[in-house]
């Protein structure tokens, strides 16, 4: 985790707190006796891809500084069902104050590298790589690109600061693709890259011809892709978008795009379900 | 929104802001003219339940307080595909700005209430009720539970702090069903249920004999639900749980249980997809 | 303290940065050596029922981890005047720096511990419990309930949202005491209870009829109240309200009451008076 | 408030969301129709000095702005059991939502307010003015001294930086008086003032020598308190302390003392009752 | 300032927080009547170009939203000696709890837009632009890179995660250019660009064989700067770095580079000074 | 640090997080192995005073714990070219994260007390001392506080609560002198001393017949702040202010005045340059 431990840790430290509430862990406190101690181990339920561990440990870590971690997998890790992926002793209580918030991140995650790893396998003889959106959960975008990563997929803008993408809307305002893409090139800094969104191979013929760091291929069937990728013929960046599942994955990434843009990675992929198990 | 709008407006100052960066929206300020102005609506493209509009509509609100918002839904309205649930007009600038922080409240809030209702739908003939869990997204809790009560759930605990949820491994810890009761009891204030997870008749049986507000039936079947059901008679809120699904939930509902836990509606429910469209 | 030193820390944090503005201790910095170093005792000047410590000794860590501290006492203790309850060794200005803070936190938390021991004392031979109000410091909240419960009394709800309790003014809105209960009961997750401010016996009556966790029996004279117990005849928990005093408390205690509430050891208990002093 | 109200209202949105939690206001969401409006008083239950009332309305803006709020009294008035301080009408529901936390204010403020009167008003015919110290409430210290103004008394140091206090602990850990000042006086910029704690009149004797702008005459008899007002003879503040009670005060301030020190004002102040009555 | 208020609002609170501490002003209060208005003008001590107005009026605005404020001037303007840049009105108090704390904001945005301005008018006639650091004040950086742009220069990057720069170190650490740029190709999402810093024209050499977006040419003198522009051939962004100053930048220019890189402007410098007057 | 490092930790922190981003330093975890450790040094590329020491080196610490740190200079230290001033060593990856953040806050810091120190060499002579003002850079005002003194400068009010400043625009809204002298003098709790700018003679003559704790002498000429002294004699600390420079320092010096008052120090120093060397 490292230096990015100081940017996790405000959320996990706010995730404990919103479980604990004002009185804490009422049912521990008065059921657990203070000073018995258990060993666990985090197993996985389902197989996938491990992602989050380093969050789930802190909560851990937050509560309960005594607290024994082992680690036994690495974030991006591919585990089957029944892997235990860290073992923690230590004080019973702390445990299981921490327990349910520290799933909460590791499931979640979990499921973010898992999704994209499904997809990404699904197009893995071609060029062509998963790339993630702003699709994002409010305040787990940094931890959701993270988990993208482990799954094999690669990083899109992290927020509206850090590249450029010129959406239909923006198009339409500026007065065309032209328009757009002047005024962006005269406003980005030298390191900031610039891509335009096109619904029609006339556009990216515009596009082209101004000149753009990367396009965005909205909604075009795969016939359209290849000739858009044909088009383009090296000279941006392609990015196909629009609704790609598992099944059309393939098609899509056949035709020679760069990229393959999946907001579902993030705003809809189930949990990988993993849980502590307390050794009796 | 009323008062809860001061525990929701810093969460979505801080999607907000964590989406603007320390630059802010780079693009829309290259190409989109400040003096422009536009008309847009939030439409569903999937039919469901509404949920998360007025944090949807905080963010516009956070970031141009001068947009003018007119609501056409109210959360927790069934919204049909195609339907707009709120009109903005005003600056393009501050519209393009909140836009994709908007909707990813919007589109998840949805998601929860819409998972939630198609659950609650599959046994309405019964008495049961669709109940959550902890199994929340971090830092979105409040909201997810909201949702939950929009698809037509109910709320279990919020916290750790709130109700007393005593657990296998509490069981195990406190040496047994009768020992951890009355522990719990001891230390439970007056406005304090206590909830026993029991795995076994037996476990049932002695619960019953010492005195709880409400039984966890974890992973039994439809048969031994009903035996359960029977036991009980009255005496205790009956709730099962375990890897609930839309194909089990009808037989579980018709065991006569009052409530059937889910987790998969806050960690695993997939948006429900709504957008903006600026009228051309 | 364990997780709940991640509630308890940011309020010590805060009152520490209070008192130590933009500058810091400037009197410490310009009159005692750096090397200086001191053994320094808590000591109560009076007796009472200690509280606060590990907020306390927690002001004297987070200034100066390198100060040894010793527990001589744990909270809840009966302290007696001249009681030595903590020991703390190291440099000297860590501890001048740390010294008001701390026992702000210990003087206030053990006066409210202190105040709670004796009105508890006062009914020690009836079943009835003290039990606290929403009253409470804003901002210290979780202190003072925690305090209350080393003094012998019990908690009543922690904040708005653990639990209802429908009083004059709710009842007069929702227009009736029925139409109050069914309201609340229809909203009620399963795990909150409900309980009634009853001003009449006729209230009373009305809410066994509905039926009610608890009953709120506000300024009601010992013989109504031993009537209004007798109506309500282990139907609900009972609680007693209204300027209770020392004084008042035992025959308020003799009525049968479950519970006797009390703002006023969270409100306005004097501090007990505890001490830092440094070995000559 | 002015200016204050930044600093301020930090202070009460912590002390709301202290009370909302995470769920907020259950019993009146369930109970309260959301259309109700209603009008009401917020009346004194005693006689005393009224406090906090700025930071008690803040509390309802803060819940709802379109309630409308009209101030009867400002602060710092003496009011009449009885007395109505403000007028509030709007929505039954926030109001209710900011009812207690806005009283927690009022009463504690006014509370500390009115002990310094009663103080005050016991040493009126002389020239002694009661001041506080920095034994006040975690987090609240501002506002209470900002009380403490309002029931005449004047404010000592608000924190360790911004005046130099030299107590018994550094006058020994410097090597006596005349060190542990001539360092004060080489460290202190020319507008930081420095007061020195003496026990006998022997240091009082030797701290006029070095100079110093006040004296802190700690536990000395109204006889020494005498010697000690003639010996400084003018050339320093001089500031009895010690244990004074309402009853030791008088005879205090007959010494010709300038100043004398309560921390009972501030740790130890009971409330002042004030309620809010809606109108039937 | 739209959007952007939301993360400069936090900055500007913090600032005026840091000047009121905790009793706020002490001597405004004591010394100018509640009641008392004013109108001032800011105005402009030295010729310069105004940056910071934003930040500036969002002080008295949060100080005191009565005051009516009216902007003479926008940011980026260049004003003369004397200028008005804007007109305040209203209440006196809160005019002067603002002052200062606005003004800091004000002169020194001022102060880094000017000294961009100098430095860019100095190389007008070339087409290198002047970039600035990330050399900034901590906590600042936002506003400072914003007033770079208002002075007409360009930003660099805005931290350590929005582009990639390969500095010496890394390519030590890296084992050879060819070895960090491969490593940084591969990491890289396709909307981060990717600079090289080299300090001979062999690196040049070997970075352009390689493929790099920019090259960062640091501590050449113009001859080689001219061959390094030569070799590049406009297959990178090139920016030349290292002490540049007023008199040595026109050379720099004239070799043909794209970009020169100035910490100066924000770590050094001087103020733009503004003054606040209140008519007579 | 000690104390203080509860105030500082806060501003490193933010700062780091502000360069870091929502991805963290992406180029070092691309091209730097995560094993690899170095050796560094920060070394001064100029003479001058060392300051800030301890918060650029919290920086590293903050970044990685395991990071070993050693002093090899204490702030406030005079520092010759090529001085090394601290070594560290361990991980290569968490050095360069922190790098540019720490240094940011050690050169400008020792920019600070080295602007003071050469001003307060200047008139090394005389009795008069250089004290800052409240013009300081908005989020750092203790840091930079610490760094004037650090350089032999003595500190002005932290803020507008610690002392009383009665400036030109008070005197005015007072109706005068006399009358701002006499509210303040009634307002001012016995630690809070008083300072009144003049302008002219008569002012002072006026504000000596009231009493004050020290006059700022603004604007004065040499000969008239001469005859200032003199009229004073003793009676009110003096402070020269307006424009003070290298230049023109040593002659108000030589009047005799007790302060000289500069913005410059904190608002206008260039910052010390060091870097940190990692040994090859």
């Amino acid at each position: 985790m490292s230096a990015m431990r100081l940017v996790v840790e405000p959320i996990v430290r706010a995730a404990l707190i919103e479980d604990l509430g004002r009185a804490g862990d009422i049912t521990t406190e008065a059921v657990v006796p203070a000073e018995a101690t258990v060993e666990a181990v985090i197993a996985a339920r389902q197989p996938g891809v491990l992602g989050g561990l380093d969050a789930a440990l802190l909560a851990f870590e937050l509560i309960d500084p005594t607290l024994r971690i082992e680690r036994l997998c690495a974030d991006g890790a591919r585990i089957t069902r029944g892997a235990n992926v860290a073992r923690i002793s230590g004080r019973a209580r702390g445990m299981l104050n921490a327990e349910r918030t520290a799933l909460n991140f590791l499931c979640r995650m979990s499921g973010v590298a898992t999704a994209t790893r499904v997809l990404a396998d699904a197009i893995a003889g071609y060029k062509a790589k998963i790339v993630c959106t702003r699709k994002t959960t409010p305040g787990l975008r940094a931890l959701e690109k993270y988990a993208v990563r482990l799954g094999g997929g690669v990083n899109h803008r992290f927020g509206l600061d850090d590249a450029m993408l010129i959406k239909d809307n923006h198009i339409a305002l500026a007065g065309g693709v032209r328009a757009a893409l002047e005024r962006a090139r005269q406003h980005a800094g030298h390191l900031v890259k610039i891509e335009l969104e096109v619904d029609t191979l006339d556009q990216l013929a515009e596009s082209l011809e101004v000149g753009v760091d990367a396009v965005l291929l909205d909604n075009m069937n795969p016939e359209t892709l290849r000739r858009a990728v044909a088009m383009v013929d090296g000279r941006a960046v392609t990015e196909a978008s629009g609704r790609i599942t598992l099944e059309t994955a393939p098609a899509v990434a056949a035709t020679g795009v760069d990229l393959i843009s999946c907001g579902w990675i993030t705003h809809s992929a189930p949990i990988l379900d993993l849980g502590l198990d307390i050794a009796g």
